[in-house]
């Protein structure tokens, strides 16, 4: 039984409005069920880890959410940041966390908004990475590529460890040119970075001492006053000088070039749940292609000679179309999106309007 | 000072889900301005009768609104028709009523839900078809053509009567094909029929006797009882014995085959505002060809990297749109609908299909 945390951020402005600053990706039920995709994630975690190892870190603005939702889940493994300080502040403080109950611990670290559509192929996947971190290793789990993404980054692996599935990460790659993206899916020797993680706590530890040092004082002070009277203090005083970077970019790609990451290739049809037009990809779609995400199912939808939509009727009213293709329709009490699934990236572009509106209401 | 009946009826299902049958097209403000179609109709009247010469003839359902809109119209002037009995009725009732009060009068029928560009030269074309009717004519005001439409009928004109305006009209022709539409179109000889008459009340009333006695008698007998104690009960009781028939087919096609209709080619920019794209067409629209219908001006559209839309945001909420084009977005409280321009007549099938389903609260 590893431990495990999951960064619960960002607010996925591109499946906007329904995904909101307030009530972000992770809280909503994109996972053609009625779980969340928080709790699909935890769900999912049922064969490697308990309740008890198991690690929230959020925003302040999420904590009630995500208690309510994780009813299994101790109240004190909801850590909760008391800013955003992006992701190498929250998992290390996990980290950190876990090293004072458990110094030989091996934790994963794992996002709370991502769909998997083979939970059982990833538990394996995760175990390949696990015997990785065993052995001292900073490990990622890898995802094959299926298609040139340019939405995504990529590792740079090396040759295959013994014959396994684990190879070395040489480099990790920022997200490419779709020209770039072409010859990396061509030529094998490149994975996705899904930000999935496994290591021995000591170890990213260490490395975190040596890449980021005031970072890993600042981590290191606050688990020493975890679960004493001064928590809220020291956190309070510490977390505001954490430096804001993200876990890749502070640790792993100076570890990846110390040759200490490597890296299982996954194949369990993981979707990172970007945008709706991916949302539309992944979920069950009628004879007509159309994929409807209904709050309820009160909710009326007619779609008259219309195909490959993704209609999200979350405000309760009858949602009529006619000769549309291929269009995202988003229904919310106070806000209404239609966009092209070709476009579905540029939602983002409403909410940066909306931003400089000021409507802060609205995002 | 001719007399002027008013049919207001028809739900306009093209324009679901603004227009319903409880909220029909002709009391909506599909103009540009505040003003519904109704009342800009009977406004552009001003030049031509009185309000105690403007009679409204509607349906029971949509009185009290119809009252409320035009409150410069005496009370009496509302004629409610206790059920739907299609145009000849309506027309014919109010003809007769006003040829109690005056049998020599010249009545024009208008109707309720059409949009003109052109005010002062639609009363100029009137008042030519007025001197017509006095000579005893059917007459019919003409829609010069501008496109091979096929959603509208057409009347087949003779040559030009004296080099006046005037002409006969040979034929009434049902809504061609598009084929036929083009051949009407480049003949020169077709105007669209906009079912717009001038007649003398006695001219009309003698071809419904010829051609409809049970029609003539029914409103005959209605008349006589108007304005005593007896009207309702006779309305009551005549009313639903009468023949459900347009006033083209009943009347106007038969007159002209006897030689008895002309027409005086109009050219005002006349709309029959019949769907959301024809709407898009007539009111005007901003640099990018987006045409915004709202109800107030909190109402907030967003419309991103969008052209050529029609957007009636009336549910008070924001409308944002990315990368489309040449798209129908109507929201309202209940119901949201989204069809392309070029599809804009289907519009009719949603309202079918809802019908079918017993959803008698949407339509």
């Amino acid at each position: 039984m590893i431990y495990v945390v999951i960064p619960a951020g960002g607010s996925g402005t591109r499946l906007w409005p329904l995904s909101r600053a307030g009530h972000p990706k992770f809280l909503h039920p994109f996972t053609g069920t009625s779980a969340s995709l928080l709790q699909a994630t935890v769900e999912r975690l049922g064969p490697l880890t308990t309740p008890e190892r198991t690690m929230v870190v959020t925003g302040a603005a999420h904590a009630a959410a995500v208690a309510r939702q994780l009813t299994g889940l101790p109240e004190e493994n909801i850590l909760v940041e008391p800013s955003p300080r992006d992701s190498c502040a929250a998992i290390a403080l996990a980290a950190a966390v876990i090293a004072v109950r458990d110094p030989d611990a091996v934790m994963g670290s794992f996002a709370a908004d991502h769909l998997i559509g083979d939970p059982q192929r990833w538990v394996d996947t995760v175990r390949e990475a696990v015997r990785g971190a065993e052995q001292g290793l900073l490990m990622t789990v890898g995802i094959t590529p299926t298609r040139p993404e340019t939405g995504y980054g990529y590792l740079r692996t090396g040759e295959p460890v013994d014959g396994g599935p684990m190879r070395p990460v040489l480099e990790f790659k920022e997200k490419p040119s779709a020209e770039v993206a072409d010859t990396y899916l061509r030529s094998g020797h490149y994975l996705w970075n899904a930000g999935m993680f496994v290591w021995r706590v000591s170890a990213f530890l260490a490395e975190l001492a040596r890449q980021q040092p005031d970072l890993h004082a600042g981590v290191t002070t606050i688990a020493a006053a975890w679960h004493s009277d001064e928590q809220d203090d020291v956190l309070g005083a510490v977390w505001p000088t954490l430096t804001k970077i993200s876990v890749d970019y502070a640790v792993m790609e100076g570890a990846a070039a110390a040759g200490r990451v490597a890296t299982v290739p996954g194949d369990f049809r993981w979707n990172d749940v970007g945008d709706f037009h991916t949302l539309g990809e992944v979920l069950s779609a009628d004879p007509d292609g159309n994929v409807v995400l209904a709050s309820d199912a009160k909710t009326e939808v007619l779609l008259h000679d219309s195909s490959g939509m993704v209609v999200a009727p979350q405000a309760g009213r009858l949602v009529a179309a006619v000769g549309v293709r291929d269009l995202i329709v988003v229904d919310t009490e106070d806000a209404l999106l239609v966009c092209p699934r070709d476009r579905a990236q540029d939602v983002k572009s409403i909410v940066d309007e909306l931003k400089r509106r000021g409507a802060e209401k609205l995002v």
